[in-house]
């Protein structure tokens, strides 16, 4: 059924009927607000906007996966603060000759995720619009103190969980397929891009062990987000380009791009954290807990250096460039 | 300045330094999610999304009045709860040949509106898009047990704040004197639509006394409103037309558009409530804190009835169309 047949009050009481109310929620979907409880006394929020052909394109990516890796955006957010995601606010500018299947299907895969998080979907907004596109507000609450990006200093080490570059390469093969996903390691690196896990177990643990001192994920490329980070926290950072941790299957696939999308490729939802040289010990004993290998590649350093990337001989490697900036076209 | 010469993090930049802190905000701006401290282990929550050429035109409303105006809007909502606004999040997607300085003056907007009522803004998005497009999504708390939409029976009375009517037939104006502004009864019309003050004092007044048993915020139209506020409630309820609360500016001018505006019309801001008979005085009591005009325009009826509009005859009038769904077009 097409969405201009359904009606904007139809696809709300759809969603709302298959929307369980979840944990904590007071008041959920269908009021002038969301009531809900919070824990110790403050929250964490992040917000999201995709557009379609901007952030996804619907030949790539299928609405299920794109509710999922929706959530799975922002989950990453609050994970790069050591926070857990609680309330899902949705807004959707919906094309209005949109199949309403397809936009449940996008709810869908946003609920498979949700559901597996412990996140309650509360509320939202629907309107009509010339393109596709999702503002995502999530909220979480800290635990434990809240990790910045203001707190590396300069001696530190840098360290990334997982492995980098899989989701621009995994981009890439789908473009190439036309959106038909394969099997063995090129589904694993298209799944890197189309249902990205977040690092939420590593956020919380790093959180909850003052492991990481300084922390963000990585959504717009290593680079940028590094960048970001340094500037938050007054300092350089040297990047050991042999060291990047790459999967088999990006090793075997990535070929000339190796290092530029290991460098600059955005949506990977890894974390980039700062860690004093003294906890390398206790960062050791809690990797295996943490259930994502963890590697060191690099090292802050006084901030007039800026942002270099050397090879194992020492020799500075000329930046690529690449990371996201909305407002400028890449040349 | 245009804002791809100015770029995304140069744009977050200019907001930020300019964006004070804020009560309540641990962690504001520029990370991967902002900490906020939360009143009685629990928050309201409600968001908004807002279209050029769907909710707004530029031709008719500044930069700065859509800023104010979009608060406005969200406070409405929380309001409605009895609830109290805090922190607000917003997203824009904004057309890559704008001037930054317009987008200034959109954050302008939103900051006296912000000022006035102790609402810090704490993150947000922006991106790049071929229309203006605005996400807000606003946390409040609710000093008072929230006012649902759920809580009229038959035999209530119905209530509605203010006047009815000013802010669409502002609009029309508007377009008439192509963004002209005027003085007098025509510029009170006229900034009921661009610059429509929330009943944020009525609406808690009325959550601390226990006076409104059900509550909704006028912003679909008078006659949708308060459909949602009865389905809400599994009542019916009769609208005395003869009744309905109009402004002089409003008499004056509204011309043949008199009912249709007064009962359909958008973006009016009023708080419409029901009202158990046995709390009349009561009521009457506290009007004058109120700050504003309260009026009885009918009462709740059995389900099955639906909505009637009746005329001082107890004659049943014919039903306009309107109010406004998304998805479909207007007939």
């Amino acid at each position: 059924m097409k969405l201009k047949q359904l009606g904007e009050f139809g696809l709300i009481e759809k969603i709302r009927g298959t929307t369980p109310r979840g944990l904590g929620v007071l008041l959920g979907i269908g009021d002038d607000a969301a009531w809900l409880k919070t824990q110790k006394g403050s929250v964490l929020v992040t917000s999201d906007l995709l557009i379609e052909k901007v952030h996804f394109d619907l030949r790539w990516i299928s609405f299920y996966d794109l509710g999922y890796k929706t959530l799975s955006a922002n989950i990453s957010d609050l994970a790069a603060m050591g926070g857990v995601p609680t309330y899902l606010v949705l807004s959707l500018g919906i094309p209005v000759d949109f199949n309403a299947e397809d936009v449940e299907e996008f709810y869908h895969g946003i609920r498979k995720l949700a559901s597996e998080c412990e996140v309650a979907l509360v509320g939202g907004d629907t309107v009509a619009s010339d393109r596709f596109f999702i503002g995502a507000f999530l909220m979480g609450h800290a635990p434990y103190s809240p990790i910045t990006r203001s707190g590396a200093k300069e001696g530190d080490d840098l360290y990334v969980t997982g492995t980098l570059g899989d989701s621009a390469l995994g981009l890439d093969l789908l473009k190439r397929t036309r959106g038909r996903t394969k099997s063995g390691e090129l589904a694993y690196l298209m799944s890197r891009h189309s249902t990205p896990t977040a690092r939420l177990k590593a956020g919380t643990l790093l959180a909850k062990e003052k492991l990481a001192k300084a922390m963000i994920d990585i959504s717009d490329g290593l680079l940028q987000d590094l960048g970001h980070l340094c500037r938050a926290s007054g300092v350089g950072a040297e990047v050991w380009q042999d060291l990047l941790p790459l999967s088999q299957a990006y090793q075997k696939y990535s070929g000339r791009k190796a290092s530029l999308y290991a460098l600059t490729g955005g949506e990977n939802y890894e974390l980039l954290f700062s860690l004093r040289m003294r906890d390398r010990g206790r960062l050791k004993k809690i990797e295996r807990r943490l259930g994502v290998p963890i590697t060191r590649i690099g090292k802050f350093v006084p901030a007039p250096q800026g942002i270099q990337v050397v090879d194992h001989q020492g020799k500075i490697l000329p930046l690529p460039h690449g990371g996201f900036d909305h407002f400028r076209k890449s040349s």
